[in-house]
C-alpha cells in the first residue's frame, strides 16, 4: 500500500540506461578515478566544445530554453511528444502498438482485461481515514477467523470428545498471543512511521540473512494467504451450495485469474467497495455470537454435548501443541497495518496505532466468541460444512441471516487474498532494490502495477491451490511456519532497535517487543516441530532455498558491479580473461611475442576514444538496396571498411566479383567460399581470424537486416542477424550493428 | 539421393549475406542501375584506393598471394582457421560450443545421438551399382506388397465371399497399371537424366501451380509413406508376436524417433546394410509364392473355399472401384528411380532404366503372386494377423521360414520409411530454392543433412501415426490421392515435354506417357471420389492449403525482392511508405512545407555514403566501464554524439549531471526524467522526436550490453538491448549498435 522510500541504496546500475536501481553514490576513490578517466578524454578531445558544436539536433527538441540544461525534461511512460514542425503529436503509447494482426488482437484482449495504459500521473497517494483503513487493512487478519478455529478443532477432534475439551484453554492462549503481538506491533508503528515490514525491520536491525529469512517467510505467507483464503472462501460457498463441491478447483483457479487481471489493471483500494465485506463479516459474526450467547444463556451456558466421535489419537502434549499451532493461523495478517503507516491521515503513526488496537480487539472478540460458541453448541468440524456455517445455521436457520454470513465470509476471504497482491510484489520490489531478487521486479507495468510480481504470485498460488485440490486443512501446516518466522524476526529486530536507540520509553517498548518475539518464536518452533512431516518441511525447504538463491543473486550483481567499476589501466581487468575462449585441448599456447603483445592490448579497458581503433566489416549477400545501404552506412562513418561476401561456389564468387567491379569496386572486398551454404560459422571464423591478426582493433560487424511487417513473415527470412549476434556475443571487442531495411 | 542442380534460378538473396539462394543473374537494366549507383559512389570517394590503403588488416589472413584476389578462400563449415602469428588454430567448430552447463549437457546428448559435426568434405557422391541401386531404390515400391493387396481385400471382404471373387481381375488391372506407369517412367529417365522428380517435371512443363500440386502430393505421400510403412511394419511384428499389440503406438513413435536421429546424423545409403532387407523380402515372398503354387498344384489349382463371412455390402461398381483404389497403393514408390538417376554409374540413364525394369518386373510378380495365393488359399483379411503373415504360416508353418518372412517384411518397411527421409527434405529444398517454401529448408545441419525438413517430416508423420492409433487401414484412403496426384502431373508433364521436344522416338514416348498419365488420372479420380468421405477430403484440403501457402510465400519473397532491387532516385521507394507509423486517428496531417521536405528526404534511398548523415545516440545508465566503453566507441567514430540518461527523479538527475561534469562533460548530454522507472518508452519517444526534428539524419543508437557467461544469469539483467531493438525496429533510419561488455 505504501511505496516505502529507498533505504538500501542499490549497487551498480548494470550497464543499461535504466533507472531500475538508484544511481549509486560514488565514494572518494571512485570520484578520483572518474576525474582521471575524464582527463584522458580531455587530452584527446582537444577542443571541448567541438562535440557540442557538431551536434546536428537540438536535444531540447526546440521547446526548452537553453538554460534548462540542468533541469531535465520530465518524460513519463505515456507522455505525448510534441514534434517540432507543428505536426500532430505522436499517438501516446504508439511505440507499443503491435503491428501484427495477432499482436493487435492480443492488445485488444489486454485492453478489455486490463484497461487502457495509465499515465504515470495516475498514481495518487490517497490517505485513508481510520474507518476506511480498518476494513481495508484488517481483512487479512479478521478473515482468518473463518479458518483458524476450524484448523484448531480439526486437530483436537482426532482425540474425540476428550480432545475438544481443550479448545477453550488453547483459544485463550491464542487470544493472549494476539494481544501480545498486537502490542508489539504498536511499538513497530511508532519506530517505523514510513512503514516497517518484517523484511525492512529484520534487515535493518539483524542483518542481511535474517532479513532474507523474514522475506522468505513473508513471500510464502502471501502465496499461502491467497491459496488458503480462496480455499476457505470456496468452503464457505460450498457449505451453503453443496452442489458446487465438485468444481472447487476450477472455480478457485478462475478466482485467482480474476485477481490476477484485476491487480494487473492496478485496482485502487476504492474505499466503500473494499470496506463493505469486512464490516459485513464483522456484523455477521458478532450477530452470530450474540444470538448464540443468548441461546446459551437460555440453558444456563451449559455446553451442548458434542456428538460422540471416535478418537483416533489420545490427548497428549503433542496433540495440544499441534492444535495450538494450527489455531495460531488466525493471527495471520496482523502485521498489515504496520506496513501501511504512511497511508494513514496525519498524524499517521497515531492513527495507525489506534486502528491496530481496534483491529486486535475485534480479532480477539471474533476469535474467542467463535471458539466459545463452538464449545457451547457442541459443534464438531465436518468435511461437508465449515464450523462457521454450522454456527450460522444454528443461530439463524437456513434463511437470510445464514446466506448473509456465508456471503460475507467468502467476500472477506477474497479481499484477504487481494491484499496479498499488494504486499507480495512490494516485498519482491524491496528485495530487487537490494540486489537480492532479479531486477525485473523493479519494473512497473503499463498500469503502474508491479506486473511481474503479480504474475509470479498468481502462478505460485494457483499451483499450490491446485496441488492441494483446493482444500484448506492440508495447507495450514505450511502456512504457520512462514507467518511466524516473519513475526519472530521482525519483533526480534525491534528489540535490537530499541536497545540501539534507547530513547524515551525504550524499556517498555523493548519488553513488549521481546514478549511478542518470544511468543512468536514459541509458536514458530511448535509449528515447525509438530507439523514437520505434514508440510512444514516443505516450507522450511522453500525458505532455505530462497535464502540460497537470493544470496547467489546478490553475489552475481556484486560481481557485475565490481567488473563495471572504473579502474583505468589496471593490469588485470577482472572478467576479461573469461571472454576469450581458449583452445579446448588444454595446453596453453606458448607465450610468443605476439601473444604477449596481444595480452597487453587486451588489458586495455577501452575507456577512451583513443583506445578504440575501429574496423567495419559488412557481410553482404547481394548488391541490392539492403546491402547497398549497409555499405553506405559503414562508409559514411569514414572508418576503414571491409566487405565480406559468402559464395556457395567459385562460379558464383566470380559473378559477385564481376558485379562488384561493375559497381566500381569502391571498398575492399573479401569473398569466402562456403560450399555447403552455411553462413554463420565461416563468418565467425573469419572475423575471429581478423581479431587474432589485429587484437587491438574493435571490429564492428554491420549487418543489413530485413524488417518485415508481419510476424508470420519473419519465419520466411533466415534471421541471420540474431544468429550472428548470438555467435559473436562471446567474442571480445566485436560490436554488432544492424542496419534495418523495411519491406 | 541426388542433389539436383539448380534449374530454377532463385530470386533476390534477401538482404542477408547468405548463399541460401543462388546469386541472381542481373539483366541489362539492373546492370545499368548498378553502374549508375557506382558512379555516384565514385564522385564521393575521390581517391578509389583510399579505402584499400586505410584497411588495417590483411583480408587474406596473410596466407595468400596478392594475386589471389579473384580466387576466393574456400571456407567450409568446420574448416580450421590458421592464425597469423603461428598460434595454434582455433578449435574447429569452437564457435558453436555452448557455454552454459545445460548447453554443454545438450551438446553432449547431441553428440551421442547425432555424432560429431561433419566437415563439409564428408559429402561424397557415391555412384551405385545396379545390384545395390535396385534394393536401395525399390524398397519403397516393393514394400507396398505388404499392405497393397491387404488394403484391396479389406474392401472386397465387405461384400463377403462374393466380393472376394473380384480380387483376381482387380489385381490384374493393377498389375497392368504398374506396367504402364513403369514404362512411362522409363521415358522420364531418358528425358531427365539429372533426376526428374514430379515437382521438377510438372513445374517445367505444366507451370507453377501444377508443380505445386505435384509437390503437395509428393510431400503428403512421403509423410504417409512413413506413417503407413511403420504401421504396416508394426502389424508384421504383431502378427508374429501378438503380445505387443497394445504397445503399437509408443513403439512406432520410438521408431520414428530413431529414424529422426539417424537421418539427422546423415545416414549414408551404406550398400549392404540397406540392400539386405529388400533382397530378404524378395526371397521370402518368392519362396512363399513358390511353396504356395506347389501346394496348389497338388490339388489342381482349385481355390480353397474362403471361410463363409457375412456380407455387409453388396457387390457393386463403387465397391470394386474402392478396392481398386486401395489396391493401387501397392504402386507407391515406383517413381523413386526416376528421381535418382545421377546416383547410378555411367551411363546413368541406361542403368537406371534397366533397374527400373527389374523393379517393376519384381513388383508385378510379387503383387500378382500374393493375390493369386490369397485366392488359391482362401485367405481372408483378419484384424489380428496380416494377409502376408497368414500366407507365410500356411506355406512355412510357425518355424524359421515364417519368422524370416515377418522380419524381412518389417525390415523392408522400415527401409521404405527411411527413403521418405531422403526425399521429403529434398522436395522442400527445391521448393525453397524456387521461393515457394521458407528458406530455412535450404539450410544444411551440422551433419550436412537438411535438418529442418527431417524434423518437419518426423513431426508430421508421428502426429498422423498417433492420430490413427498406428493402424494401416484408415491411412490408405489419405495415401492414394497424394501419390496419384503426383504421378498424374508428372506424366502429363512428360507428354507436354515430348510434344515440345519432338526429337527421335518422341511419338512412342508421348504415347507411353499419355497412357501412364491417363491411367494414373483414372486412379486419382477413382480414389478421390470413392474415398472422399473416408479421408481423401483431408488429403485434398491439405493439397489446397499447401498450394495457397506456397503461393503466398512466393508472393512475399517476390515483394521483398522488388523492394530490394536497386532503383536510385526513384520518386517512390516501395515499402518505405509502410515504415512510418501514422497517427491512428486516420486524418492525414496537413502537408506542411516541413512534411513535404521530409517526404522528399525520406524518399532518398540511402545508397551512397553522402546520403547518410549519422548521429550517434548513447543511452547510458552510469559512468561505469560498460557505459564508458559505449561512449568511447561512439566518440571513436568521430561523428556527432549525443549521450542520453534516464533518471527516476530530479535529485538523481542532478547527481548524474554532477558526475558527468566531474568526468569533464566531454560529450553533449541529455537527461530524461522517467518518474516511474520505465526506460524503453521514453527513449523511443525521444529518439522518434529527434527523427522528426531532422528526418535526414540516420540515428545510430549505441547500446552498452552486458554479456554474462551463464544463461541463467541473463534473467538477472534487464536485457534492455533486445527490448529496445524490438521497439526501434519499426522506425525508419534507426540503426542499433550493441557494444558488448563481458562479465
Amino acid at each position: 500500500m505504501s511505496n516505502t522510500k529507498n533505504d538500501g541504496g542499490g549497487a551498480g546500475a548494470g550497464g543499461a540506461p535504466s533507472p531500475d536501481a538508484t544511481l549509486p553514490v560514488l565514494d572518494r576513490q571512485q570520484v578520483g578515478v572518474l576525474r582521471r578517466v575524464g582527463r584522458e578524454w580531455g587530452r584527446a578531445a582537444g577542443d571541448p566544445q567541438a562535440w557540442r558544436r557538431a551536434l546536428p539536433v537540438d536535444p531540447e527538441l526546440g521547446r526548452f530554453p537553453a538554460s534548462s540544461e540542468i533541469r531535465p525534461v520530465r518524460f513519463g511512460r505515456f507522455v505525448r511528444v510534441a514534434t517540432v514542425g507543428g505536426q500532430p503529436p505522436v499517438e501516446a503509447g504508439g511505440k507499443d502498438t503491435p503491428t501484427s494482426r495477432l499482436g493487435r488482437a492480443g492488445a485488444g484482449v489486454r485492453h478489455v482485461l486490463l484497461g487502457a495504459p495509465l499515465r504515470s500521473t495516475a498514481i495518487a497517494h490517497e490517505r485513508m481515514r481510520k474507518l476506511v483503513a480498518l476494513p481495508v487493512l484488517s481483512a487479512d487478519a479478521l478473515s482468518s477467523v473463518a479458518y483458524g478455529p476450524e484448523a484448531m478443532l480439526a486437530v483436537l477432534v482426532l482425540a474425540g470428545t476428550a480432545g475438544l475439551r481443550y479448545s477453550v484453554p488453547i483459544a485463550a492462549t491464542i487470544a493472549f498471543l494476539m494481544l501480545a503481538v498486537g502490542v508489539s506491533y504498536r511499538q513497530t508503528i511508532r519506530a517505523y512511521p514510513h512503514g516497517g515490514g518484517s523484511y525492512i525491520v529484520a534487515t535493518a536491525n539483524l542483518g542481511r540473512l535474517p532479513g532474507l529469512a523474514a522475506a522468505a517467510g513473508l513471500l510464502t505467507d502471501y502465496i499461502l494467504t491467497v491459496a488458503v483464503s480462496i480455499a476457505s472462501g470456496m468452503e464457505a460457498v460450498t457449505s451453503a451450495v453443496p452442489s458446487l463441491r465438485g468444481d472447487v478447483v476450477p472455480i478457485g483457479l478462475a478466482v485467482i485469474g480474476v485477481l490476477l487481471a484485476g491487480n494487473l489493471r492496478g485496482v485502487r483500494q476504492a474505499g466503500v467497495l473494499f470496506a463493505a465485506p469486512t464490516y459485513a463479516f464483522v456484523v455477521a459474526v458478532l450477530a452470530l455470537i450474540a444470538f448464540g450467547l443468548y441461546d446459551a444463556a437460555g440453558h444456563g451456558f451449559q455446553p451442548t454435548a458434542t456428538p460422540q466421535s471416535t478418537a483416533t489419537e489420545g490427548v497428549g502434549v503433542l496433540l495440544v501443541l499441534r492444535a495450538f499451532a494450527s489455531g495460531s493461523t488466525a493471527m495471520t495478517g496482523i502485521e498489515a497495518i504496520s506496513n501501511a503507516v504512511p497511508a494513514f491521515q496525519p498524524t499517521e503513526w497515531r492513527n495507525a496505532r489506534t486502528t491496530l488496537t481496534w483491529m486486535v480487539g475485534l480479532l480477539i472478540v471474533l476469535f474467542a466468541g467463535t471458539v466459545a460458541l463452538v464449545h457451547l453448541d457442541g459443534v464438531v468440524p465436518d468435511a461437508q460444512e465449515t464450523v462457521l456455517s454450522q454456527l450460522a445455521h444454528r443461530a439463524f436457520g437456513p434463511g437470510f441471516g445464514y446466506v448473509f454470513t456465508q456471503a460475507a465470509t467468502a467476500a472477506i476471504l477474497l479481499l484477504a487474498a487481494n491484499t496479498a497482491y499488494n504486499d507480495f510484489p512490494r516485498v519482491l520490489y524491496l528485495l530487487a532494490r537490494d540486489n537480492q531478487a532479479p531486477r525485473i521486479f523493479l519494473r512497473l507495468g503499463d498500469r503502474l502495477a508491479f506486473s511481474n510480481g503479480i504474475v509470479v504470485l498468481s502462478v505460485a498460488a494457483a499451483a499450490i491451490y491446485a496441488a492441494f485440490d483446493g482444500m484448506t486443512a492440508p495447507l495450514i501446516p505450511l502456512y504457520a511456519v512462514g507467518v511466524f518466522l516473519a513475526f519472530t524476526l521482525s519483533q526480534t529486530g525491534m528489540v535490537v532497535h530499541w536497545w540501539r536507540l534507547r530513547d524515551r520509553h525504550w524499556r517498555k517498548s523493548l519488553i513488549f517487543n521481546a514478549v511478542g518475539a518470544l511468543l512468536s518464536a514459541i509458536v514458530l518452533v511448535t509449528a515447525a516441530i509438530t507439523k514437520f512431516t505434514s508440510g512444514a518441511w516443505f516450507a522450511a525447504l522453500v525458505v532455505g532455498l530462497f535464502i540460497l538463491v537470493a544470496t547467489r543473486i546478490r553475489h552475481h550483481y556484486e560481481q557485475v558491479a565490481a567488473a563495471l567499476a572504473l579502474h583505468p589501466h589496471a593490469v588485470e581487468v577482472p572478467g576479461r580473461a573469461l571472454t576469450r575462449p581458449r583452445p579446448r585441448d588444454g595446453a596453453p599456447p606458448a607465450p610468443s611475442a605476439e601473444a604477449k603483445a596481444e595480452g597487453e592490448r587486451e588489458a586495455e579497458s577501452e575507456e577512451t576514444p583513443e583506445e578504440i581503433h575501429p574496423l567495419l566489416i559488412v557481410p553482404i549477400a547481394a548488391l541490392d538496396l539492403a546491402g547497398m545501404r549497409a555499405l553506405a552506412y559503414a562508409a559514411s562513418l569514414r572508418q576503414p571498411v571491409l566487405a565480406l561476401h559468402i559464395s556457395a561456389s567459385e562460379e558464383e564468387a566470380r559473378r559477385f566479383r564481376a558485379y562488384w567491379n561493375l559497381w566500381g569496386d569502391h571498398l575492399p572486398l573479401k569473398i569466402l567460399l562456403s560450399p555447403y551454404r552455411t553462413i554463420v560459422a565461416p563468418l565467425v571464423n573469419y572475423i575471429e581470424s581478423l581479431h587474432d591478426q589485429r587484437p587491438d582493433l574493435t571490429l564492428t560487424v554491420v549487418l543489413p537486416e530485413i524488417v518485415v511487417r508481419h510476424r508470420r513473415h519473419r519465419l520466411l527470412h533466415n534471421r541471420l542477424a540474431p544468429r550472428l549476434r548470438r555467435a559473436l556475443r562471446p567474442l571480445p571487442k566485436i560490436v554488432v550493428t544492424t542496419v534495418p531495411f523495411h519491406v
